[in-house]
């Protein structure tokens, strides 16, 4: 299957935006062994849009479009689409449906033009948005399978996965099969992963072996073709082996995990509780926390010390902490976790205390960073550590840091508890 | 001058990098006041590259190019662009000398294939790489444009900025200058603002009127074109008027603010502090704000009380109040908005608790969220809302409403004080 990714959008074509749903598309197709040849980007115009769709139809048997799906007169995609595979629109009803509750849960009016946003292509199989309101669309015309897609990534990712990838697999031949299995490394850079696996990189047929660098993190993709699943695991085991017992020191999860996932389920399963105080990092630990449903029975609250007076008085770390050792200190770290896990009756304190820049603090350098953990009944321990990057990106690593800071403590025989 | 901007990379036609390039590109083209009409990506393949020039060539008077003047051999974009305009490659000694040193500095051994990075198209303009090997270049043909980039950001966009653009503003016409603004949006959908403002964008010509949604937030983008600063400045301020004449009460700012910045602004322009009490947030408004370096001269301070617990041993929410009304009440939210400013002594506590989902609360619907403003010396406000969307978008949303209730404080003439 040959497939071209075709994005809709002046705003595209103005910088105002990026066009990463053309990445996410090509990782997804990638996944599925469908051959990605060609991205195109055009604006919300009839005739340039004519001409991309027929150009496409004559190179590519798959074409995914995002974008213009949206109620305004500016969105033509599916009339054009409709124009181009000879069929008309129609009102869907369960659509309709869906676009009138989204407005009456908000308590707004409705303004007709967002009835156009329940019209498809007939005969198309329906994909349901479940984060906005314009449905997308899948179909087959002459040999070449369509998908509509709308453009906000936050639509259009959860769509293609739920309902958009299972319409494409089904039009996929079933002679070799594709499966992959991510690696998911901390503390580890990219190029030092790479020059451990050199040899295996270089040797790489099947599986496939792809490093990708990632937000301070390093996965590894492993791509096996086969033709029954056993023997297809078998090969993925066998090269997995051969990275872990290199690099196995900072392998902590397959696939879609992370390391909030990791010790979100660690706590759960020892049925112990969490608290955090946090500093430099500023609310960013207990944010990435409270993102999943269900914090609440092992998170019992963070304070948000990021000036030395909350420290104080809401945290009571000594002044002669502060004077003697500065905010950012061991010391103050250690206050600060065995603080906040006496005042909430966690089990556990985290604390986060450092500079994120951009300037000196306590004339401590940018992106040094102390992170306490307290467990009821150990001796608490201060994990320092010198980052670097943009204020954002010592932020987001500390939490990073401190998530994996919590697995290593549950991995040492989960003697948390 | 129409323009069309092609990335060369089978690394993005896998999705393991996105077109940040096409991107930069297209806002330095349309500030200077040239139309582009496509983006395309095709992989390192001569007959695909073929096909993608000639096709351009025919719709397009400037071509720019990114990606493939590496030295390895699946690098083909400058043999493929020769050929295409029926030029030659010969080596250009300044570039040669300069990746000779580019070598001699890091004490490293060139491999012969980096001097295929010296060679260029005849006659060509050469763009020198301030940050790399490979050259770019720039040359007209038969009436079209070409620029030729390297693909990595860190060389191309310096490149582009100061030996590109020269080149361009050359090869135009100097007659229209272009200019945009950008007005920004909260708490109206992009529908909405169109209904409201349907015959204006129906009728607009010069400057045109371009709404989008990102984030819960709407913009407007003003673009004029104009001979004189002053007569483009007159057009953008009277399209301006007749827009906020209708729609103003939903106008927070101009061009890249956010609401986060505005906030800032005011807190600091008035020389007060802000201390937030966060349930169904989970730390989100206090992360957004210390991600702003000097948050903390504005920042007193926050709690995550996720849990009822915390709502009560660390905020003194009353039990009354949680066994009446419940976590997720009006009256919860102004106990946490009192309490949070008297704890931390800020002149403002702000509150956020409600339903995040994905299931009911108290019995309360998903969405249900109460954000409670606490000023020194006046009455507590409690905004009750109704919100929609997935768990971390009902977050995030709730943030926005925050910090826009905090706006509408500062703008009802600055008395919060």
């Amino acid at each position: 299957m040959n497939a071209e990714i075709i994005a809709i959008g002046s705003e595209l074509l103005l910088g105002q935006i990026s066009n990463t749903n053309a990445q996410f598309l090509s990782k997804q197709l990638a996944n599925i062994g469908v051959n990605v040849y060609h991205h195109s980007v055009v604006g919300d115009n009839r005739a340039r849009l004519i001409e991309i769709i027929t150009q496409a139809q004559k190179r590519s048997n798959l074409i995914v479009v995002t974008g213009g799906l949206g109620p305004t007169k500016d969105d033509l995609t599916k009339e054009t689409i409709a124009e181009c595979v000879g069929r008309s629109l129609i009102t869907d009803k369960e659509a309709l449906i869906n676009i009138e509750e989204y407005f009456k849960r908000r308590n707004r009016v409705m303004s007709e033009n967002n009835r156009k946003q329940a019209l498809v292509i007939s005969g198309c199989t329906i994909l349901p948005n479940d984060h906005g309101m314009a449905p997308g669309m899948a179909l087959k015309e002459n040999g070449v399978s369509y998908v509509l897609l709308p453009g906000p990534p936050k639509e259009m990712e959860p769509m293609f996965i739920n309902y958009g990838l299972s319409f494409l697999v089904s039009q996929l031949e079933k002679t070799t099969k594709i499966s992959s299995r991510v690696l998911n490394f901390f503390d580890i850079g990219e190029s030092q992963l790479e020059t451990e696996l050199l040899d295996l990189i270089d040797n790489q047929t099947n599986p496939t072996i792809a490093p990708l660098a990632k937000d301070g993190e390093v996965t590894i993709r492993l791509t096996v073709k086969y033709e029954n699943e056993k023997e297809g695991a078998a090969l993925l085991d066998e090269i997995e082996g051969k990275i872990l017992a290199r690099v196995g020191e900072f392998f902590y999860g397959y696939d879609d995990t992370s390391l909030l996932k990791e010790v979100i389920k660690q706590l759960k399963d020892e049925g112990i509780t969490i608290a955090s105080a946090e500093s430099l990092t500023g609310g960013l630990f207990s944010s990435e926390i409270t993102k999943v449903s269900g914090a609440s029975t092992i998170f019992k609250g963070g304070i948000v010390c990021y000036s030395n007076d909350s420290k104080q008085s809401i945290l009571k770390v000594p002044d002669e902490i502060i004077n003697e050792f500065g905010a950012v200190s061991s010391e103050c770290a250690k206050a600060l976790a065995d603080n906040v896990k006496d005042l909430t009756g966690a089990t556990i304190g985290i604390s986060f205390t450092g500079v994120a820049g951009p300037n000196k603090l306590e004339n401590k350098e940018v992106g040094t960073v102390y992170i306490g953990i307290s467990v009821i009944g150990k001796k608490t321990i201060v994990y320092p550590l010198k980052l670097a990057g943009s204020r954002e990106q010592i932020q987001s690593r500390s939490v990073k840091y401190g998530l994996y800071s919590l697995m290593k403590h549950f991995s040492k025989g989960g003697n948390i508890k």
